[in-house]
């Protein structure tokens, strides 16, 4: 197999993946979960695959997180029987919620007496409720001194004939927030404080009640993650530059990258023009440390894969299908008309949802859920 | 026909398109074309269907603007027989150019001598050669003051056996980025100065060079457009808020929003959290009045379609599927859960594209062009 010959009849922007890459990541995640005896439960809307999923089976994964209720239907008819919903639930969707309780172990997040209502009304098998819980980001879930609301959820939840009590659920999305300076075993420890408190609470009438947290770069940075049942990272798979930012990973470690061909040059200002834009990318965006948005990194293909470039090649700006590439002097030189550039994206998950599919280093095409048609035809 | 019954069916973010909002939108740049005998090509990248490109001919429209080889691959197969690739050639991609050029009146954007000596080894069918100059924006193009890189252009389309030499074309994008005080006038005379002069300048050797430009802003905005031989505005036949934040349009004229389940409240801080996140309404925000970002206003609904509410009730953060979306207390109230909140975007382009399909007010289903997967498998 030649690699630099599987790249050469690239067109157009396509999204590259290394597998061996994602196998590392996965394997140190899963490992660590394992150590520490705690369940790992990834959550696959970051790469939203069925082949790459198979990737996750030869670590022992076999309980999944999705973002929604069509996505966890996709990998339902792949094979995959124990899946979290980490998204409140959509009562629009009791047909397919209906659909996925009778073949697969459903785990769905209740957070409002009229999700339970509908689910009382509408359910014909069984599903386990969990409460999600706000541990400070601040986007949804119960305030963990709401204990007069959670004690009512979890009552209304016990009268309803196919609702069994799972536990609680946080995201401390504010991880991401609080930048590279984040301390993310302080992070997990007030998760644990604050889950393991309403655990405790409530321990006398649901003696089972399991705690769930997870984000990927608390879980990637900290060593110890005991103290919760179970973790739903996601993004480690392929991590990006936001993640290497944040220090949850080394660049070596982001498991994929754009290849985009090169349609323009100017030299007077040492920017290439890159077929490859906002709906290829995605509009997410970090800070450069030179000032202004940094959209992806300029990578450099070794002969067996990539390594990030100089950070001083990066996209500048992105228009619909424009991407800018300023250049250190020395990339430029090395970039000609038609040529194709690997960039590595800032964020993983929203490229990969752009883009649709993956490609291999060997050729081979990896599928990816597609999301709008199937639902908004299915109305 | 029961409109409010037409929503009742929706489960998931959809994205709605008022059929005739696009139809009068697209009559007022129409005529306004047809006043001042400016050929209208609209880019047809905005909405990408093949079902909203048919209401265009209705008004004559018979030559479209599209921004990549496979888009007009899409709009050729449906009977578009004269249309503009308004994207720096990709050389990669000399296959789709023939198949293209065989079928279609086919205009391409050379701006580099090695473009020209791939077309030239390579293409088997007739295209239009035009070269793109930038007019200030400073994306791509020529500048108007490399008269010598332009002749030497013009010279080698001459000797290419399939190139006709078509004309100059200009995309003044810094439009968006002047805001509403944007002296539009102003940046449309400068473009004619510079497109216009350049015609003159080699209208000895070609006496039949064209100038084309073209943004919704400029378009929307001034009276005449006299001057220029074409125009190619795209997104005026959806408009958003940033085009009505612009002054390109009023609310009432955005002819698409984005139905939203409901799927939690947080009365404490006056917050609905929706089912419709980045990658239903892509990253591209604007500045809420108020500080902080703006990824969408909530509309309501009126019986007959939709109307802006208050700037006060907008989409404050976005993350992959989450929206919060920050309310005035009396639009507060009105929600529940289970409910469709009706948001206008803030870049219709992108979240067009995302979301892979319309549906209209009476709820037929509005097809949408899928770019990743048709092309990244034909390698």
């Amino acid at each position: 197999m030649n690699l630099i010959h599987s790249l050469e009849d690239i067109q157009v922007p396509t999204l590259l993946v290394d597998e061996q890459k994602c196998r590392r990541n996965i394997q140190r995640m899963a490992e660590k979960a394992r150590k520490d005896q705690v369940i790992l439960r990834p959550h696959f809307k970051t790469h939203q695959s069925i082949a790459i999923g198979h990737w996750f089976r030869d670590f022992g994964i076999d309980r999944i997180t999705v973002s929604s209720l069509a996505m966890a239907a996709y990998f339902a008819d792949a094979g995959w029987k124990d899946i979290t919903v980490a998204f409140p639930l959509n009562i629009r969707e009791m047909d397919l919620v209906n659909e996925l309780a009778s073949k697969a172990k459903l785990q769905i997040l209740c957070q409002h007496p009229e999700v339970v209502h509908a689910l009382i009304r509408e359910l014909k098998y069984p599903v386990e409720g969990w409460i999600k819980i706000d541990v400070g980001t601040g986007r949804t879930g119960l305030l963990p001194e709401q204990v007069d609301e959670i004690a009512g959820l979890l009552n209304l939840m016990e009268q309803a004939r196919h609702i069994r009590v799972g536990g609680f659920m946080a995201h401390a999305g504010h991880t991401y927030a609080g930048g590279s300076d984040c301390q993310m075993e302080k992070v997990h420890e007030e998760t644990i404080r604050i889950l393991g408190g309403l655990a405790r609470h409530f321990s006398d009438r649901y003696p089972d009640l399991q705690i769930s947290a997870g984000d990927t770069p608390c879980y990637s940075r900290i060593d110890h993650m005991k103290g919760v049942d179970e973790i739903r990272p996601g993004n480690f798979v392929f991590y990006d530059l936001m993640q290497a930012m944040l220090g949850s990973c080394m660049t070596e470690d982001i498991a994929v990258a754009m290849a985009c061909p090169v349609v323009a040059l100017h030299r007077e200002r040492m920017d290439a023009i890159l077929y490859g834009g906002g709906i290829h990318f995605s509009k997410d965006f970090t800070s450069h440390k030179g000032g202004g948005r940094n959209y992806g990194q300029l990578a450099r293909w070794n002969g067996e894969g990539w390594e990030a470039s100089s950070d001083l090649s990066w996209l500048k700006s992105l228009s619909q299908e424009h991407g800018v590439l300023h250049c250190a002097p020395t990339d430029f030189e090395k970039l000609g008309i038609g040529d194709l550039a690997l960039i590595l994206p800032v964020h993983s998950c929203m490229t990969a949802n752009l883009m649709g599919c993956y490609r291999t280093l060997d050729g081979r095409i990896m599928d990816h859920f597609t999301r709008s048609k199937t639902r908004m035809k299915l109305t």
